[in-house]
């Protein structure tokens, strides 16, 4: 029934091992269908090379299975919440990339130190704080969710596509699965740059603000001249 | 007579190269079937381009070789000490990898700082004592499965699934040739992100205790949900 | 009408993916032809894997398109900058490569350890200031150009074929954009050795004189006995 | 007339690019035919794509061209002194490796931290003297040779199959071009070790006299079991 949703996850998925995002089992691509309202996840811990698109798994908003056999991602809860949370968001991808978890591990934003950052996003890609006891013991993974909209109290999701979840790793989005992913992608690149930067100069300053806007918004703005037409 | 062993031997040495752990004749992995009290592991020294299975060398947990033309790899006495150590093992694989041999040559365990780790142990990753001389001059393969065998005195092998060799490098096991060499490409993801961790912040704080608990058992508990089903 | 041309730029782009230099959609090349006025470059923002020799745009010195239907890279005014202010070079490449764009984001200049640095130009890498609010606001391209320019006040674009641009990344050149793409590759081979030679030793002393001219002239110089032909 | 010399630089040459140790046109491999005392080299500043195994240049060991329509690599002079100085060697391979030539740059002998470079040599790979102005003034490629084996005055190269020149880069040698490669690819493994390694723990301590003898005996030594046979 969700034919064409399962297709898409399931390349998406497999884009994040194209682009060397993730081994073995690990990470997870969802993808929202609004009006359906229903979204199509990876399954838990498949090996990607056995996996096919009629193993995606689909939910509806509130949790429940409409279509599939296997287990959702164990990380199903956090996607729900945020899809959830922001209207404005229909994909989203997950994985330990490795230098982007290293700020996640670190509990240390990533400064915004160059124009390849603010192409992305227009200040520090934000991490959050780390969950107490009692939201990791009880609904760990919807509580993951929570501790990311809580960060975003302040942020807005369609400026600032990514999030890294401290001691975990990083949670991408945007307007489709796709696009979560090619989001992970800038993010893992300019968390090396920016691990590479501090490595050269550890007194690098941050990016003028004038020139966070300029590259932020000829990307994203309404007057946007990058690319041939607009999305993200 | 041990074809199956010998294919699933040599395909989880190539697996080894596939996954970039290895460079030229380096690295070895064994299996063991328990039932027939045989080990397979890979010839000494061959190049893996004109390796077949039939090259596999079958041996007796005493260390007879029992099938094979082939010496077998040097570190034979150190898988087989493992074996006979610990009972929940069937799998061991060895490698120089770059990032935990970084690490066993630093003297230094690989401290528990995201949720990477704790998917993969409940604690830092162990390193052994240096080899005395004495240990070092006479049976020094068996000596290196032993000071492992000393180091886990109190850990649990199948909790712990890998350990750095001072000055060598790592071991990582488990229930199959395969499962040892998947252990091993995590080990060195934890590795090369805990370097990083420490460059971005070295201060960075280990992950606390419930949230290790949590990400080990939801992937290897009694109710673990990580997964379509349990097998590490 | 300019098939020749727009097939080469095509290529070189491509190049810029094989060789690793960037992700998604950034990254451009152009070749000018200075007899007929013209230059080709990539479209802005268009999927490498999509993309077709046709869908180049030539544009005249002027900045005006003078064949293709798509939007040009947004970095054309700077481009543009280059060719009028420099007659000898005729290709140029601007990527994000992890470590040129370090240095870059770092505001260093990438400092001469070795003979692989002396083969590309004959002292550090410049990197340029940082433009002003006013630089930025208005026509930010061309002035991207100009400050590049500044830089090379008393410097020979012939000897130097590269320049980092404060906060935002590299720009690299030559006879053709085969060659600015490959000046490119080889100026992040010679930053990445730069960071992990200051890591070894932060005290490295830079390469003598005498040294970097004989590099440089074997290669480059009017008795040049490096290779087949001269050419760069 | 030296076919299958001339086919065996060439394979060894591409190795290099196989193994991801060069780009562009650099690095050169040669070998040489002790008995008929010609050594095959890789021309200077050909591309790999466009080289095939009759571009290789032959000389004579007092450089004159035997074979060969091309000019022979930039840095024959310094093989052809190498060959005359150690009769034990018969392949020779250059290259500006990453790591290697980060150590070469730093001017930094790489420490031995751990087994993998006991495997490789007996102690730290040595790094020459700087090359004074009056040596790099006048044949300078021939006293590249000189302070090499200068360096190894009381190092013996058959144990010692490397060497780091300041500020250039390594050289490795064995006793087919085939070995040479590899021995350099192995080199550029330590490298990147011994540079991790720092990392993690700059006191991390040199490895005992013992294990470096266990290790480089077990694999080199009269009663060597490490592989199926002794070649290096």
């Amino acid at each position: 029934m969700y034919e064409e949703l399962k297709k898409r996850v399931y390349e998406a998925n497999w884009q994040l091992v194209n682009y060397g995002l993730v081994i073995l089992t690990f990470g997870n691509v969802s993808q929202l269908d609004r009006e359906k309202g229903v979204m199509a996840i990876k399954p838990s811990g498949v090996d990607y090379k056995q996996m096919s698109p009629e193993d995606m798994v689909v939910l509806n908003l509130d949790g429940q299975v409409v279509e599939g056999k296997l287990r959702p991602s164990s990380d199903t809860a956090t996607h729900l919440y945020l899809y959830r949370a922001w209207p404005a968001i229909s994909g989203i991808a997950h994985a330990h990339s490795d230098f982007a978890t290293s700020f996640a591990q670190a509990g240390t934003e990533i400064p915004i130190l160059g124009t390849t950052q603010s192409d992305f996003c227009p200040g520090p890609v934000p991490v959050t704080r780390q969950l107490t006891e009692e939201e990791v013991n009880s609904e760990y993974e919807l509580n993951t969710g929570k501790v990311i909209v809580e960060r975003f109290e302040r942020l807005n999701p369609s400026h600032f596509p990514a999030c890294l979840v401290n001691g975990h790793g990083p949670f991408a989005w945007g307007k489709s699965a796709e696009a979560a992913v090619d989001n992970l992608l800038h993010l893992e690149k300019i968390a090396r740059m920016a691990l590479m930067t501090g490595l050269i100069n550890p007194e690098a300053s941050t990016l003028k603000d004038y020139l966070i806007k300029k590259h932020f918004e000829r990307k994203h703005g309404p007057t946007a001249y990058y690319g041939q037409r607009k999305e993200k």
